[in-house]
């Protein structure tokens, strides 16, 4: 993504600590207190302008739904779509994929999502795939026993090495759909890009993979 | 595959038993016999009209390769390839693929390969899917320990069953291509089918699975 220099964008997150969290070290083990219900923890890793978790959680609100981004002048359009949203059950993260483990404990999270992840097609930046084994790893420690990861990209090269570092986990492969667009999956919810290149044609990848038990 | 009506096959298949085994339940755990060395073998389910496993055979002179194809009107034609080829380290045998386990020891075959099989769209007919549990338990039967299967299809419904079934299996990806045509898999000999579908710009899906230590 092109970023762009959005210097007011630190203030802006800053302003609305209800959305954004201003902590995120201090919220490990208290998610549950943080969102004031005990409702499921759905986190989405690389959350972009937020059009996906924005409308996941409109759309389930009887999920808890983070997201986290590492760009403060891309998480800024998210907590934009938030605010018009005014939903209790979103909350977002200005924070690396990589410190994970210092803002969920072990098994305080129930579903990852990935959405069109940064694709690195050079095997030399493998390892910063967010499907790669250290990533599963921590997913897997902060995840539910048996917890999933639901992926969506329209990067051939991504999906195809996502595919093989799942199946070497050891996790399992319950849904695969390898033209999302035209398949009978319900309730899809796109993001910006998704919209983007799904309109130039290009199929979306989609796949559901679970942990073993633990 | 449209078929043919050819009266004659039989008869043509019968004259040429250097090529097309005449007794495939007598071969059980004689095939290293039959071909007379230690090479691996390799079999195709499903060989059709025989490009693939004949240029295989070509290309590889120190593998053994057996085509097992059901309709006495499609093998004809990789026999007259066969013929052409005129090699010594092909066999052919027109039996059905739920057979397998009566014309293989087990352990006796080093990889299985699957090329454009029957898709079977219907969920009802999911069990006759050459990658259907019921099929990938002969084939690991029938293998050698941690032995692979290779599969390449145009369609994506197989595809996409097929992945999740090899994983429901346990078994290890190791090897995906969402376009084989467009990757830099080296060494790809076409099917019929693949040359046919793959000039109407269909991507070609290929995957290498592998069974776990037995």
């Amino acid at each position: 993504m092109r970023l762009r220099n959005k210097p007011w964008a630190k203030d802006k997150l800053a302003a609305y600590p209800q959305y954004v969290i201003a902590n995120p070290e201090e919220c490990k083990g208290k998610w549950h207190t943080i969102f004031n219900n005990q409702q499921p923890i759905y986190i989405e890793v690389g959350t972009g302008k937020g059009q996906f978790i924005t409308g996941m959680a409109k759309a389930h609100p009887s999920i808890n739904f983070i997201g986290i981004e590492l760009q403060e002048s891309v998480i800024v359009s998210a907590l934009d779509l938030a605010i018009e949203a005014d939903i209790s059950n979103l909350k977002l993260m200005n924070v690396k994929a990589e410190g994970l483990l210092n803002f969920f404990e072990e098994g305080e999270v129930d579903r990852v999502y990935l959405n069109f992840s940064d694709p690195w097609p050079k095997k030399r930046h493998a390892k910063r795939r967010l499907t790669f084994r250290t990533f599963l790893e921590m997913y897997e420690n902060i995840l539910v026993d048996q917890g999933e990861i639901h992926f969506k990209t329209d990067n051939r090269g991504l999906f195809e090495s996502s595919l093989m570092s799942f199946s070497d986990y050891g996790m399992l492969l319950t849904y695969v759909s390898l033209d999302l667009h035209k398949s009978d999956f319900k309730g899809n919810i796109m993001t910006e890009y998704e919209e983007k290149f799904s309109k130039l044609g290009h199929p979306i990848y989609r796949s559901e993979s679970r942990f073993k038990t633990k």
